[in-house]
């Protein structure tokens, strides 16, 4: 570790101006919330202060016990691994020591270059959280003029603490999210597995309506909404009995009316939920995909200009995954037969941009494959099973 | 806002060390992850950096278009809340322009003082995110020697800007988890719904179960664990028939093979879910909650030491929820009844360090209060009803 010798120079160690550098960028990480933008970004700056040729982040696997990198500046982007313990960067990872060679070509710690590029001087630091926990390794490699010095030790130890926070902050939201995402998936599917006849529904009509959001360049935050009001929107069928769910034929008005409820439900059960921000109006969105822009909808009978924009999105999704998908009383229409069925509609149920934007989306992407179901599956096998296949 | 003048003596600006100082409250800052405790961190590293008698923290409420303050350091804990545009605080968070005041006594612009305190020396200036973004306002007051001066702006608009961003990463990701848990809590009360004799049964075995973990003293991740996996128990009866769950009076032996088959569901549906770090063992936990320590309960039939001690927890406040939620066929238990019933079964089904927390828990809090069910209500009316009234 570096240790402060007051008899060196003033200018082999960091001035204020280095400290005052350092804050910036330390607004600067704890800003980006996108793991892999923070590494680029850990890794641009950490460059930058070092004047270092190129510069390599690793982070430490401890499931596998290795280290690895999938970015390095300068080099096209491969995956390395490295048990913990091997090698300078596997070495430092488990140490937390700071290793700084002044010619590589001349210490047996380097382990030799890979390519053709020729390496002289390396300063390697783990990356420590508050805690001690060492989540990561920086090798700074090749200093532009002369050797890494005390200067660089201590800008890059303090630089270190800084990115070994971020990148635990960054994870941890990324996991957060990643664990919401996957339960509101698994909700979905388990609600939609209670008939055959639905399975998978929820999860086919949020990926058709991702797909047309992103094809009318609606920005990610907004797909996301869509995305998860696509997953969510049939949520009110767990408040609707399986007899009618299950029914192996067409419904008796008063079935329907059971049947279209689960609008209501959706709308009223997903209130209950403290969605996050514009997440907010899911349930809005979600509550209207059965709208049509002609006023005839459920359950409100909406004029198209009343209807969320999302909410057209859904409906069109909704419908041409029911017309591609199999149902007791009749056999899947083909995707060209259930797009041109969502034309003939159009002003009338639909909205035209959206019928024409999953138009685009099916002709660049392909029809739906799979879109049968197993009418003899009992509902515990098919849950299980559409959840194990899915 | 600070403009640097190179005219002025050093001794008014910030010193290297400051920006060192400031590198490691970054840090600090970052680790913290409780936004009340951070919120507390940076009132107390922002008093102590600028050598101020007290310092206060304003959120920005912009629903409500206030700032509001729950703490102020040296004063006793109550919320404050001033108009966005009024007052100091309330001016800096629109304007995002520093004041500082070196007399408030003779200063039009500072309110008054609200006690027998009096005011002399005042630094006000927003938190400011990265995005520009003004998530609050901090004010110090009073500092210990002199004025605040030159070099107290330079170093509280570098702190703001760290703390701005601390915030807006604590808020997000308390949002988060909030919006997951309501997620969780929400699901389990539909489930539950789907027959009017286990409404909110879920919430409530949570609630016993969270109770007996505090009570035997475990660490705040491990209570949330055991929450969740109370939540979750009951996932596996999206499988099981309605007409089995919903049946008014005994069960068949081929029913309780299909009642039964809801354990094995819940492990396997909630094994899809991306659970973070610890709470990866929910499936497990919550998929032996039937397991007995003789045993001889299902669908493993696990000795004793095979259990999870989460899982012996789990059921001691599932069985105890049982006997005293009302039933088809019977009506509900006492909770003593209840309790010396579990008691009879220590060692035989229950562990007796959970029976006994359990008990410490009821005389506590006292026994549950609405045990009756609704054996009327329409599935529809009912699901909606449990979710509003709970």
């Amino acid at each position: 570790m570096v240790h402060l010798n007051n008899s060196l120079s003033d200018e082999e160690f960091a001035h204020k101006d280095d400290y005052k550098a350092l804050v910036r960028v330390a607004i600067l990480l704890n800003s980006e919330s996108n793991l892999d933008h923070l590494l680029d970004l850990i890794i641009s700056e950490s460059n930058r202060l070092l004047e270092a040729d190129r510069t390599s982040l690793y982070l430490v696997d401890y499931e596998s016990n290795e280290v690895y990198t999938k970015i390095a500046l300068g080099v096209d982007g491969f995956e390395i691994r490295v048990p913990l313990g091997k090698g300078l960067c596997g070495t430092v990872a488990v140490t937390g020591e700071t290793i700084n060679i002044r010619e590589a070509q001349s210490d047996d710690r380097h382990a030799g270059d890979m390519s053709d590029y020729i390496t002289h001087t390396l300063l390697t630091m783990p990356l420590r959280t508050h805690s001690g926990k060492i989540v990561g390794v920086i090798q700074a490699i090749n200093k532009k003029t002369g050797v890494f010095d005390a200067r660089d030790e201590e800008i890059l130890a303090a630089f270190c603490g800084l990115a070994a926070v971020s990148i635990e902050n960054a994870t941890l939201r990324r996991d957060i999210e990643r664990m919401f995402n996957s339960f509101v998936v698994t909700m979905a599917k388990t609600i939609d597995a209670r008939s055959p006849q639905t399975s998978g529904h929820s999860e086919r009509v949020a990926q058709y309506a991702k797909k047309v959001a992103l094809q009318l360049g609606m920005m990610s935050d907004q797909v996301r909404l869509i995305e998860l009001a696509g997953l969510l929107h049939d949520y009110g069928k767990i408040g609707v009995p399986e007899a009618i769910l299950m029914k192996p034929g067409r419904l008796t008005e008063e079935e329907w009316v059971w049947m279209r409820s689960h609008v209501v439900q959706t709308r009223e059960i997903l209130s209950n939920i403290y969605f996050i921000g514009d997440l907010n109006r899911i349930p809005l969105i979600a509550g209207q995909h059965h709208e049509r822009v002609s006023g005839k909808g459920y359950p409100l009978g909406l004029p198209g200009d009343k209807i969320e924009f999302e909410a057209k999105i859904l409906a069109v999704a909704d419908v041409f995954d029911a017309l591609t998908y199999k149902r007791y009383y009749r056999n899947p229409m083909t995707a060209d037969e259930a797009l041109d069925h969502l034309t003939s509609l159009i002003d009338i149920e639909f909205d035209e941009t959206c019928v024409n934007a999953l138009k685009e989306v099916i002709a660049r992407d392909g029809p739906p494959l799979n879109t049968d179901f197993d009418p003899d599956a009992i509902r515990q096998a098919h849950i299980l099973g559409a959840l194990k296949t899915a």
